[in-house]
């Protein structure tokens, strides 16, 4: 196919997926599964190098081969992988593979965490496996660190959300409404190649990045694991920027993830047109400062979970216990969680993950304050490497009063 | 808690809802179904007027209750259910249904496609239901045909794409990127409060609005069902607007989707900068026909897929029998699909689909040509009515040579 160079230099080196591939099935192995089965559009980016609909038969010894629902040739173009197949039909897939002499194993890997069980009971029927296990864990795990190439994605990532957040200092006027703000930044950020695509992984978890939200509404709690989320505009979806006008004063919380080729990084700002109360400006460099002691904390080896009750005991020194990570009624419990092709993925910097960090995560380090007359966040993705953190959402700091 | 007026008047009236569920109740119960346990966002919306996470209880007798994971009070307030009530966690579901004297029947009614296996596992495990019967077809079927106050929705979505399209007649240059076209139309859009989130039920299947591409390019093929996808940025996203500069001449398709209050509406229109080739002008003049002869024979009582033959039909009169909803070898077998709370819905305008078209039902028609130098579109979305078709899209028509 005739594809221009841009879109060329986006596609995965071959080295990546070998490297992704090898370390699966050595996890295959060692979990004693001969086979996978992956149908899901990020796992299929993420180990063969195309988001083409299809299924990626991984055998734990052998080679990896991908099967395309559609468009075929586009998915051998854009993937390394040596064996690129056509899939004529679903029902067909069992046929199929046993074509390619793909053996269907009694015991099948699959994603059962995001698998409809309609489309499993099918699967089941037509490939005759005894057992599906769940292989989240596994690809989990292996997502977690990520690679030098990856890193330079989730920096272009960042790049993009640093030059945003520049220009919309220029736009935010008394009377806008946040959505309007919002709309505009999505603009400033897809010119520049931002992938409007957010994912998160969970069932019913629906991922946003219009997350502008202003004065006394904007700490309003709705679904999501945060202890703000917004008004929204409606209840069909009620969370994020809405149509309240943005007036002078006030806090302006921007979270506004990006997204380069598929990675995405979380970053948030703060903003006010005029002089907000002190007490604004105060939360704001609480948070600095508590950002500043996870980052000197975040080495690898270190238990994730050790970081929660440290970012605790600094927002309690700092004066800021009963408000630091919400009001007490719905206080979240994590001050940080892993992004890359997903968000959240692993680590969680929070009770109960007491696995230890290492070196190639990248995490979004959350921090909120939320106060009566507005909510405070100070946020940024940073890599743990052998050599320090690296932050990768490169935006300016400060609480920007325009 | 203190919603402002815009907000308010964006919740779903209390008679919609009971007309809703009493449509529900009487289906499950000619099903032999005892109960049903929705958790998906969009049909909970759907059945109790708010998307905060939850799950709804609906027995076919009796009172459907409605349990909500996180912001109890926000869903007390979003939705006119009666019985709001709140869920302090998932494992605890089984629990909480026994308090509230909701019975688990043997065979309980479940959203299973898309429903993850893991969760459908562990909900049996918990609730210890023998059966899980699939609600899918049963919700779809209820949804087909929207009411007034969800006609009224569809029109406002339709509104806010005919001034986008409007207004984006000015921002077309010669050099200007597709992605940035589709990404002025996102500001465009959500300033005057178009809902971001658009909805999809299929696993894998993401949809997006800023499907704007140009030229030869304009017409790759890609994983979704369509006779072109577009290049988009990156195998990660392998469709839609991509990085390819706009030139003088070529043809500009742009099918860009609009949501309010959870109601979505598809349209297409065509630009050019300057005269495009006389070809692309006539494709467009014959899907104009085209979609006039679909018009005129969409009445109740026609079969869905009686539309299909007639638009081919009036293709190949037109002297686009080859090109018509793609070229041979990938053509698409549907002219329309239905369209609402996600995209697609039923009914499909396509063969096999026998049953008849009711007053109620809306549909987008999405007609396309597609030739050498570029992709030709023209799409609304209509309603059927007792009194005829009624265009919900409203944006000017026509081929715009700027």
């Amino acid at each position: 196919m005739d594809f221009p160079d841009y879109y060329r230099s986006t596609f995965t080196p071959a080295e990546e997926i070998e490297k992704r591939l090898a370390a699966f099935q050595a996890r295959l192995a060692e979990e004693a599964l001969e086979a996978a089965l992956l149908h899901q559009l990020v796992d299929l980016y993420y180990f063969s190098g195309t988001a083409q609909q299809g299924f990626l038969y991984v055998p734990a010894r052998g080679e990896a081969i991908l099967l395309i629902k559609k468009e075929y040739e586009r998915a051998r173009e854009e993937s390394p992988l040596a064996r690129v197949e056509p899939l004529p039909s679903l029902a067909g897939l069992g046929v199929r593979l046993r074509e390619l002499d793909c053996r269907v194993p009694v015991r099948l890997g699959l994603e059962l965490d995001v698998l409809p069980t309609g489309l499993f009971r099918f699967l089941q029927k037509i490939l005759k496996f005894e057992e599906g296990r769940d292989l989240w864990p596994l690809i989990r795990s292996l997502r977690e660190t990520k690679s030098e190439y990856e890193m330079g994605l989730l920096r272009k990532a960042g790049e993009i959300g640093a030059e945003v957040y520049r220009e919309v200092a220029d736009f935010i006027r008394p009377g806008l409404s946040e959505i309007e703000v919002a709309g505009w930044m999505n603009y400033l950020a897809m010119r520049r190649g931002h992938q409007n695509i957010l994912r998160s992984r969970g069932f019913n978890s629906e991922i946003y990045n219009w997350h502008v939200v202003s004065g006394a509404l904007g700490t309003l709690p709705s679904s999501i694991d945060a202890p703000f989320n917004g008004l929204g505009l409606s209840p069909a979806f009620p969370l994020g920027a809405g149509l309240k006008p943005i007036l002078a004063g006030e806090p302006v919380l921007i979270d506004f993830g990006t997204c380069y080729t598929g990675y995405q990084v979380d970053q948030t700002r703060m903003y006010s047109i005029g002089k907000p109360g002190a007490e604004f400006l105060e939360a704001y460099a609480a948070l600095e400062e508590i950002e500043a002691d996870i980052i000197r904390n975040l080495h690898p080896g270190v238990p994730a979970e050790s970081l929660y009750p440290l970012a605790l005991a600094r927002g309690r020194e700092l004066g800021f216990e009963k408000v630091f990570l919400g009001p007490p009624e719905r206080k979240i419990r994590y001050v940080g969680h892993g992004v890359g092709l997903e968000s959240p993925e692993t680590p969680f910097l929070a009770p109960g993950h007491t696995y230890p960090l290492r070196a190639g995560m990248t995490l979004a380090l959350e921090l909120k304050i939320v106060l009566p007359g507005g909510a405070v966040g100070f946020e940024n993705t940073v890599a743990i490497t052998e050599k320090g953190v690296v932050k990768l959402t490169t935006a300016d700091e400060g609480f920007f009063v325009l």
